[in-house]
Formats: structure tokens, sequence, C-alpha cells
């Protein structure tokens, strides 16, 4: 997606070969408009697939999320990151390793909010070890419903979530897709 | 706003006199759709206020924030919440008792993305107690910019945030005003 790589490049921020801060339009000020446009694009990308529900991560795939929710008209789902095991009736959980704060939480489900037969949309703002992707999809699944596509907004995949997503069979598609970067350097992969 | 308040009393589920859950529309499952209309009608109330921005406080303040954001055609900043002291260049903190949780959390914001002269509309999907709304607050006015609107997706008015932020001035509009309620039981104040 050419608007969204452009503005990686214009106003992004790689402050090494693994840090890109995207605070000014995607973490902590949110272009919405281009957040909608992500949505059409995500829409675009997946609107055969038989979709049924977004489902994404708190916090920061929420609005992209929630834009592509609005223009595909289905619900979305925000699955939750807890540090406490949580053991309500219905609640499903997992536990993801956040290599960016080398820490655990667990992600928890109330299974009652994607049901056996669901086709989710699995929408998230970046991609790298694939950690939260592996947590998110192993929660969907085990609620009964199918992964028919992820969409991620930025991907590094010099890191091995891409690779690893794709070899065990899920759709993932990347709107920017980072080959290589560095300090103040930042090469997209070319399609 | 009735359309809110009919889903509130058809799929929420007041659980005691403090408790009201709506999982199912707007904090866990999210019905983006109802999210564009509280949006509409944000920016239906603080259309003539001379708003440049809206803020909300991540994460379930996020989806109706970016809806609002998206139909004002405004940058949506996201206060975000840290249980450490962050102290990286250009970042202010302000601290929060939670009464939900009953706990304190850091509510955190570069001050890059709110400037001197700024009229901020900030939305949050709750009012209770109002420390998190007043925390928002002070980080914002510390920022250097003004409170113009304070717009809330459910309120209730029977908790003291309401009236504490009404007589400090600020300017509250909740889209659901509850009076009182019990298990089972949600009485809205009329308007």
């Amino acid at each position: 997606m050419k608007t969204l790589e452009q503005r990686i490049l214009q106003e992004g921020k790689a402050i090494n070969r693994d840090v890109l801060k995207v605070d000014m339009f995607l973490n902590h000020q949110v272009d919405v408009k281009l957040m909608y446009e992500i949505g059409a694009e995500f829409k675009r990308l997946f609107e055969d697939k038989g979709i049924t529900r977004v489902v994404t991560i708190e916090a920061s795939g929420i609005a992209p999320a929630a834009m592509t929710a609005l223009q595909m008209d289905l619900p979305l789902v925000i699955l939750k990151k807890s540090h406490s095991v949580i053991l309500s009736t219905g609640t499903i959980q997992t536990e993801v390793y956040s290599f960016t704060k080398q820490s655990t939480y667990n992600l928890t489900l109330n299974s009652a909010y994607i049901k056996t037969g669901d086709r989710v949309l699995l929408i998230d703002d970046f991609l790298a070890n694939g950690e939260a992707a592996l947590g998110a999809s192993r929660l969907i699944e085990q609620a009964g419903a199918k992964v028919a596509g992820i969409g991620i907004v930025i991907c590094k995949s010099f890191q091995p979530g891409l690779k690893k997503l794709r070899e065990m069979g899920y759709a993932v598609e990347p709107l920017a897709n980072i080959a290589e970067m560095d300090k103040d350097f930042v090469r997209f992969v070319k399609e």
C-alpha cells in the first residue's frame, strides 16, 4: 500500500535494526483517515474469504480493525491482554510472550463472541516474531472458529513471524512489508 | 441517545448497583455501526466548540473516539496506560486511581501530539468517579491545550464524576445517563 509506505518513510522513525516508531500516525497519534483507507484495503484483500467477524488485539490494533469492520459491515471482537489468570465462565486464555516487552501476558476471550463456524479476519498493527498473531489464532481456533485471513498494517519480514504463519497455512497480507531497516533507513519488500 | 439506551436495556447486564456489563456491543465485542452513530452524535453535540483534536484513553475508548475523529475530520490521540514511570523525552504523565481495579496507573502522553492552543474533545466509554477523565484533563492542560468538551458513551450519574467535572466548568455530554441501577434493572435520567 503506497500511501502507507510513504507515511512510514516521511513520518516513521527507524531507531535501529529492530525498532520502528510510528507514534505519529498509528500508535499514539492516529490518522483516522489513513486507518479508513487501511480498512478499505483489508476489505479489498479479504472480501472473497467469507469473513464473518473481525478480531484484533488491544490496544493499537483497534483503530485499523474498527475501520475494517465498519466497511465490511461485520462485528469486531477485541482480544484483551491480562497479566492475571482470569477464570470467569466462558473465558478462554492463552499465554503470549512479547519480545518487545520481554514478558508474557494472557490473551483472553469470552468465547460467547466467537462462535463455531465463524470465519475470522485477524487484524493487527505489527507483525514481527508472530507471537501475538499465533496466540490470537490459537484462541480463535479454541473457540471453534477458523482464521480465514490475517491483515497486518506493518510487517517486519526480516523477523520470523510472516514466514512462520504462512508455513502454517495462514493467508497473511501485510500492507507495508519491511525487508530491512536501520537507524533512519527503511527498505520495503518489492511486490 | 435513544438507540444506545435501548441497546443497554436489551443487551447490557446490570450486575449490581455499580457494575454494568456492556461486553456485547461496547467493550469486548464492538458494534462498529453503533460506534459510527455515536461518533455522529458527538460531532453534532460538539461541532460548534472549535475542536482541533480528539483524545481518548486506551483501550475501550478507542473505537468510539476513532469514529468521532473520522467524522469530525480531526486527528485522534490515544493516552496510554502504564504501570511504570516512563521518562523518555517529551513524555508527560499523571497518576490515576481506578476504583474498578482498585489500583493506580500512569496515564502518559508524548506532548508533541497535543499542542498549546489545541481545543480538545475528550471521549471515553464510561464516566463513574471521574478519575480517568480528570487525569486525562490534567495531562491535556499540562500540554498547554484546553479541554473544550468531554463526550461520554455511558455515564453512571449516581456516582460523583459527572457532577465533579461540571462543577469544574467542563462541558460534559453523556449519550446514555444512568440515574439508578441494580441487578437486571437500569433507569436512565429523563432529559
